[in-house]
């Protein structure tokens, strides 16, 4: 082989390489609180858009009692949903974890009204504790976009 | 700006928005027991179909022991399947919580037997507690059905 | 009816049958540890990919501390996303269910070093134990690909 054909071969590979590798990357959409992209911190970010779904990280609030942090966990996903121009009406899916299963029972009233009697397929389960250790509920959401034509 | 104009650009807003926020409401089919679209006290719907992605609410059922609720959980998601013309073929992920996760392994034929060798991806994990007191297992899954052309 | 009526009855309604059962079973691509399709003992795989999305089990590792699980649970997503020419690049979504959630945080680190500062949308919640009674940590990711033109 020619030192020219072997310089070609290389660039070759290299280009070809890349543009695999390119391929094979999304593009994605994320949002998250304040200008930030992403919590560096803890490593996520609050909500990611790939095609036409978005995920939303489980979202907290502060609040002392289950109903303060009920109206602002759905507050920040409304936030959420609202920065790409989404509803409620757009969640098909809803999964939900909390420290007090009946308190949020209890409170449901509260989750509900976000919904405007357009629920989605929902899990809740009660575990031991959450992120942070003062949170008593926290919910993610899938949300899907209408495709394009 | 003329009378005329205002009236215009004031109906154009109105038009305008209106479809703006219609383009962004998706189309869902939902399937709940019964008669019902969604249990509307509680506040979910069994199953929501949204392009061709089906989620499953986290399935309960009645029955004492684990065997029991098992055989319950699986029948009701496999009705859900069903009423989508699915079948267990369709489910690529599932994510089963329980109160006591031996007891799962120790009934697992139960649940393998819905799947007939063709499993999905699956993330089980022992939580404290459900939404009913006394539900053992709860499980939610997601399908998918073959794209249109 | 004649008897040759009927009889092209039934085998039409046979192939008609068989036609749009075949229409609702979906294409899948899975990939598990080994030269397995699957873990047909505990009864899942490790991943599916359909249409352009990858499910990703809740992926365990040996090790006695968090900092070892944690290393080994991304090792061994690293491989499943690399089994599909994926990267961390195509994870939107995680799901991590730990046993002791400030272990986590404290270790946060060595997750964080295989996002490379390009964070996914998740939720951490501390459960009562996961299926292999050592387990710390497990974890689940959904990936994307690109989507074909």
């Amino acid at each position: 082989m020619k030192l020219s054909s072997l310089f070609f071969f290389v660039v070759f590979s290299f280009l070809s390489s890349s543009i695999f590798a390119q391929t094979d990357t999304i593009s994605k959409k994320k949002f998250h609180w304040g200008k930030a992209q992403s919590d560096t911190s803890a490593g996520y970010a609050q909500a990611i858009l790939v095609d036409n779904v978005l995920y939303i990280s489980g979202t907290v609030s502060r609040g002392t009692t289950m109903a303060e942090q009920l109206k602002g966990v759905y507050t920040g996903i409304e936030r959420t949903l609202q920065s790409y121009g989404l509803s409620f009406q757009n969640v098909v899916k809803e999964n939900l974890y909390t420290t007090d299963i009946e308190g949020v029972k209890q409170n449901n009233e509260v989750r509900k009204a976000f919904y405007k009697g357009d629920f989605p397929a929902a899990s809740w389960v009660q575990i031991s504790r959450l992120f942070m250790p003062s949170a008593l509920v926290e919910v993610e959401v899938i949300a899907h976009l209408p495709k394009k034509q």
